[in-house]
């Protein structure tokens, strides 16, 4: 269905009605001077529509969770939104109720500023955790911000700049399509590049069915959307979205206090307007995904000391919960994970995690192997628990290209899950050492 | 209890009864010459009570799981012992029906040469995985090591070079006390630097209470007691020990397939027998504790690449599996772990691992502290969820000595759980690349 979505330029302010702008106020305090932007990245971003649209978001699963997140939740749950506010340099998280206040403040602040009605904006944050905003700053850069707002790409990206903390590149991306014979488009940008195994679901709430393992970065997500579409219909579409993209990437394994994604859809395309049974929702899902999982990859391949990018596919197990725990167990591992940095196609650090997952596996029906990225041919290292005839130069060639596909078959049912996982460098520990001058440099 | 429980030389030969040895037969297949040791360490070890010993096990919980520790948990359950043969070089595991056929012929072969009858050896095995044993190599060794046998620290020390694999230093402890107004000993003896999250079990089979992440080393460990106890009596102090050990000591999270603790207590010291419910119990329980306990540290303070090693102390949680949940989420967190490697007292990121993991916990309930090692005075740097008055600098300065304490009260209820973590560091990554010129190189 890929090649039914269409690249375009624009990011977020590709969708008709939206616009977009980021500013630098001096969040983190380093004294550069108000509203300049000496050196320093943009730190403030606006992202507005021109008329109401219809809100659906998904936030951190943590229990410790920041203040814009619980002012969002309670938010998106029930009404329209016009524009989102975002920081970057403080994550709003651990600040308790002066925090709450403060992300009040922003909502409310950015709706004055812009005269639009009480709760029709919300809020994200990111940066150190447990240090209070400088509601001062805030304040003047959603001003700035407010004055500088356009629809074009420089918009865009100095918005996205404006929420990156650890990322060393700006992560958007635009699709047009068609729906119902109306061209519809989507636009996104993100941030996140460490304490990333996002977990999110639509109420901050841990479902039951999610696994232990996988309720695990700061990732911020914003998407944009000209569509028509229904609150509760957006809101499946963007669950099953994000449930297959953001929650399926893991840097570091570390879930972030601050995790969350909004999407905007404020209908100017001028479609008509469909249930989840219609085969409009296939079309429009399948484009979301396709949103969020480029994004989703941006962030993975971006990762802090990021060398090698390795699609786990986990398929033949029993249930889908032993294949997410398979997958993630591999994902996760700290040997497995070195030994990618190394190109050493290590079978034996594979086998280990599978064994040790929550995953019901039998040893003696366990299949590894490894293909090219979005490759067909699969070259197996142990068929059945066994290795296989394959030389170890052929498997070290198999694991040399930046990105390639990991394939682990259990032969034990018809279940599958996938992880975009990240390797463990040297740069990663390195970079995640701290800098001891500065508490809690880095946070949600 | 501690100081009834004197430190005493000879490892695992200093109880009574009790001999050993360790010698080089080429396991890796290097060419360096069958029974020479130019320069390569020793890699077969025999331990040998003189008089049939009552034995217990524990074994790793991973259903990947190596042909040694299958064998073993076959014959702990129902019999004797005399002799525990151990390689390291190769861990005999993922090597299918000729893996069992030759962890058998290894039992059987020592006990031929030993002139024991059969079922009375028992056998370990660490080094690569997916490779088969050198036989030829092997059986030589064996004999070579049978005659080699003996009860100075000498031929301790030798035995515990040979099961060494990515070790930098030997593990060994010895203790006497008094049981029953007799003289009792034990001593042990373990290796393990890598693939270190032990969770083992009596039977290798996963018990429901125990968390799913708390199912990951190869460890071995054996230990060796002159004290007379019936077989369920020692498998129940053992548990217990283990469960108090070695099951609460993380490197890297990975579980190995080979994980496996063995203890033989052949009777000589000559104290009356006990049940469960006696006094001499507790004492015994608690001398076996002190020699895992001391060995389980010994294998995390020489933790691949480890420059610190912190003790996470949680209490208030509401289940003490609440409680091992929030302290392995810490002690596995990567971020966590680079910032105690940097000197970096950040509470963001702990109290993140504590808000993702699996236990019920309030943010505004948590307090966060540290605290020298076995430190009574603990340095508060949150409480209720909040930064407290103590200043960055003091916080630092906790973090600085290459032992510490992190204190962790969730407020919610009764049950706590410690476990002892390492850092994790530029060379743990670096060792871990892998030699690719090596395929499997580290394995169980």
């Amino acid at each position: 269905m890929k090649t039914q979505f269409k690249a375009i330029t624009g990011s977020v302010v590709a969708p008709q009605g939206f616009m977009a702008s980021g500013v630098f106020c001096d969040i983190k305090k380093l004294g550069t001077g108000k509203g300049s932007n000496k050196g320093q990245k943009r730190d403030l971003a606006l992202i507005v529509s021109e008329t109401p649209a219809t809100v659906a978001g998904m936030f951190t699963t943590n229990q410790v969770c920041a203040a814009p997140v619980k002012v969002c939740v309670e938010r998106v749950q029930k009404s329209q939104a016009r524009v989102v506010v975002v920081n970057s340099g403080n994550a709003n998280a651990c600040t308790g109720k002066q925090g709450m206040a403060d992300a009040r403040e922003m909502v409310s602040f950015t709706e004055r500023a812009l005269n639009f009605p009480a709760g029709s904006a919300l809020v994200g944050s990111t940066g150190r955790i447990g240090v209070t905003l400088p509601m001062d700053n805030v304040r003047a850069g959603i001003i700035e911000a407010a004055v500088e707002l356009g629809a074009t790409q420089v918009h865009a990206d100095n918005a996205v700049e404006a929420i990156m903390t650890s990322d060393t590149r700006p992560k958007q991306v635009a699709i047009e399509f068609k729906l119902g014979g109306k061209t519809v488009r989507i636009g996104g940008m993100c941030k996140g590049a460490g304490m990333i195994q996002p977990g999110m679901s639509a109420t901050g709430a841990r479902p039951a069915a999610l696994p232990h393992g996988g309720l695990h970065a700061t990732m911020l997500g914003f998407i944009t959307t000209d569509a028509a579409i229904d609150r509760k219909v957006l809101q499946q579409a963007m669950q099953q979205a994000v449930a297959q993209s953001f929650n399926r990437i893991t840097v570091d394994g570390d879930m972030s206090t601050n995790d969350t994604v909004l999407v905007l859809a404020n209908g100017l395309a001028g479609n008509r307007k469909f249930g989840t049974k219609c085969p409009e929702f296939k079309v429009f899902q399948a484009a979301l995904k396709h949103v969020c999982l480029d994004l989703a990859k941006q962030i993975v391949r971006d990762g802090e000391g990021v060398h090698r990018v390795v699609t786990v596919r986990v398929k033949g197990a029993k249930t889908v919960q032993d294949a997410d725990a398979a997958a993630r167990a591999v994902a996760n591992s700290a040997l497995v994970k070195t030994s990618w940095h190394g190109g050493d196609p290590n079978w034996g650090r594979i086998i280990d995690a599978v064994g040790y997952s929550a995953a019901k596996v039998v040893e003696e029906k366990i299949d590894i192997g490894y293909s090219a990225l979005n490759g067909k041919k699969i070259l197996w290292s142990l068929k059945r628990g066994q290795p296989t005839k394959v030389t170890f130069q052929q498997l070290c060639a198999a694991v040399v290209p930046k990105e390639f596909e990991l394939h682990i078959n259990l032969n034990l049912g018809q279940a599958d899950a996938v992880m975009y996982a990240a390797d463990l460098t040297e740069e990663y520990v390195d970079f995640n050492k701290g800098d001891v001058a500065d508490p809690s440099s880095l946070g949600g």
